[in-house]
């Protein structure tokens, strides 16, 4: 049986501790939704006001080139290429995951030639099945999403599969598919392999290069702590540079844009993934976020996150037995991302009751309270008094009490 | 002959001088580029710290719902429709302005059935363009582009027209268009009207309703004065939402976000325009510029912008004879947004030369000087004051310096 004392012993040990206190974390709040949104690094808010008032506010428009705002895209795509094992220039920061999976699907198709079908997982996340169907639905009946349960991606790969388009870790239960053998998968069947990296950039070191994939996006706003709604990436791996095409062509993606030419040309290189003018505070917000990551080992952050998980498994199995708590996610650390997932038949209540005690998890429909282990701020101690916490919670019935039942039937 | 007394004395009795202490202008600047990026509203640092450090810092993932994040979008969307003439739950917020043109297009070709043609001006601001042509690139064969010559529009237009997309302000010689009138035109040949109000948002008022604009789309880092890259809107009238349906279809579209449903169903209303997570910081800066609008007259912001354009031209006949200038604009207020932009064969070395004196306006390819006159912040004494400057730039001639011989090579 695991003791809090077990866990501090952990903390005292961690390698990682000295990154807790780059971020603001409010008092009395452990939070396990750093998978939803990472929290604030301490940084942001003065590069925030740097960026308004120096940037902005004084070097107005000249700051385009003065301050480097043109080159922010890439500059951030950069530093992100170096979290997910990817060279420079593969990556771009700008608009939304959405849209950049939008750009990312077409370009794949006009890629991958008389191939026709998007193959994905049926419980993607469902931004990147909307985005499928209506790619699909706009671009003409030629082609068609086959959405399949997860362990039957390999054997619907097949001849007309133009792309496989996966979330590496699944937002609900937190499975993490093979990267490396699934592109692989792919490959042998002449298939690209487009991954949404949202729930994995920033929490584990990833390789893009390493498991060849050819296209993939991801989120600013979870691991890389880049604040709410954060500017998106965007990844094409430079072999498909010259041929990648995308139906988003808005002028900064244009090899000169400020000639200001009537027809577009596409930019060489990753810079053909621009549509429009960024949202430069954000992308400024963003970078703080990455270049925390950048400071620190993600090796050692994989392993803390797998231990971090392990232990909230064992101490709920150990502390809230018999509590109809069913894991969702593998058991397996390996097997999953940076969250562990469970059911519970009355999870809205639960969680809302959690967050009213600072354990601030969250819940996705219908059942699943889903508690996210960001491993550069989470002390192991968090993850005792986040299941203390939790036993309590299960131990009073909280969904018994009428304002639980009222809330619940309003969901 | 005007004088600067004269200027002097339109400051004195100008309704709007008051204004100009909402905004942070740097000392020994004159900012005519406001069309490009408006100038910081004093009111922005504090809100953009609030967010990050209560809302985002404090809050974290509970202000989706707390601080109203989720809501933003509509809200200032809402603001903005007060601005352009449009009802409530007419204009969401969100993307980029190229973005949201793509979704409004494709919205228009969905809504035109059988017609085949987008109609625009060949000298329409790039990105519209590129972004046209995207969009028909990849939708297939069947729609095309027919760009034409803004004094060809009413004639090209005919019964295979889908939809008109024009920018209603020039952003090269600030001509502008007569919306009601074309929109009219539209109309009478069963054709939709789509208008990009980049270029006047803002500086004048709008009236969508009064002139039955179909659709638009608009910025919000020129006249909104929303920070660099803020994020744009877009409007669909009312009588079309029901119909309107756009193919980049992110989870914020749907009809329920929250319940992680794998199939599509559009939002009713104006929020199926919504694609994946906006900008939040981004958005929360462009409120307050849009805040700062709701609060001035623009009936007296127009009235005052079209008299400082008058004066620009005035003076710099009057005072800058003689040295090759070519006036671009329309020489009439009323045919013209808010800015004057003349020819000159050393155009990038008199603007550069011109901003290194403070005057700050754009240079526009091949020889084109754009001065923006935006009428909350600017005194007529900047524009007697620019003029000046200009003045001596050409009685100098700078471009028979070396170093403007090289930039002038360079660009």
């Amino acid at each position: 049986m695991l003791t809090r004392a077990d866990l501090e012993a952990l903390d005292a040990t961690d390698p990682l501790a000295c990154h807790r206190d780059a971020f603001t974390l409010p008092g009395g709040v452990i939070y396990l939704d750093g998978n939803s949104l990472g929290p604030l690094p301490r940084a942001t808010p003065s590069r925030l006001a740097e960026v308004a008032e120096q940037d902005w506010g004084d070097g107005l428009i000249r700051s385009w080139n003065r301050a480097g705002w043109i080159d922010l895209p890439a500059k951030v795509g950069d530093k992100i290429a170096r979290l997910i094992g990817a060279a420079p220039g593969e990556v771009i920061v700008t608009d939304s995951t959405s849209v950049n999976l939008f750009k990312a699907l077409a370009g794949a198709l006009r890629l991958a030639g008389d191939r026709r079908i998007i193959l994905t997982e049926a419980e993607n996340f469902p931004t990147d099945l909307y985005m499928m169907q209506g790619l699909v639905e706009w671009l003409g009946a030629r082609h068609a999403v086959r959405a399949v349960a997860a362990e039957d991606i390999g054997g619907a790969l097949d001849d007309d599969t133009a792309v496989l388009a996966l979330t590496h870790v699944n937002y609900r239960s937190g499975a993490m598919h093979d990267m490396a053998a699934l592109t692989r998968r792919c490959h042998e069947r002449g298939a690209l392999a487009l991954w949404d990296l949202s729930h994995s950039a920033g929490a584990m070191p990833l390789d893009l290069a390493g498991a060849d994939v050819d296209l993939a996006v991801g989120c600013g706003y979870k691991y890389l702590n880049g604040g709410p709604g954060a500017p998106a990436f965007l990844y094409v791996a430079r072999r498909h540079h010259d041929s990648f095409r995308q139906p988003l062509s808005g002028w900064l993606g244009h090899a000169d844009p400020f000639a200001f030419e009537g027809t577009y040309r596409p930019a060489p290189g990753i810079a053909r993934g621009l549509t429009g003018t960024p949202p430069i505070l954000s992308l400024a917000a963003l970078e703080v976020g990455v270049d925390l990551l950048l400071s620190c080992d993600l090796t050692e952050a994989r392993k803390k996150s797998m231990r971090l998980t392990d232990c909230f498994v064992q101490l709920v199995e150990e502390r809230c037995g018999g509590h109809d708590l069913l894991l969702l996610s593998p058991r397996a650390a390996g097997g999953r991302g940076s969250q562990v997932s469970f059911r519970h038949p009355a999870g809205y209540p639960v969680m809302q009751s959690l967050i009213a005690r600072g354990v601030i998890g969250d819940f996705r429909a219908p059942d699943i309270l889903r508690f996210g282990l960001a491993p550069l701020y989470l002390r192991y101690v968090d993850v005792w008094d986040a299941v203390s916490a939790l036993s309590d919670v299960l131990a009073t019935r909280v969904w018994d009490r009428p304002e639980y039942r009222v809330r619940a039937a309003v969901t």
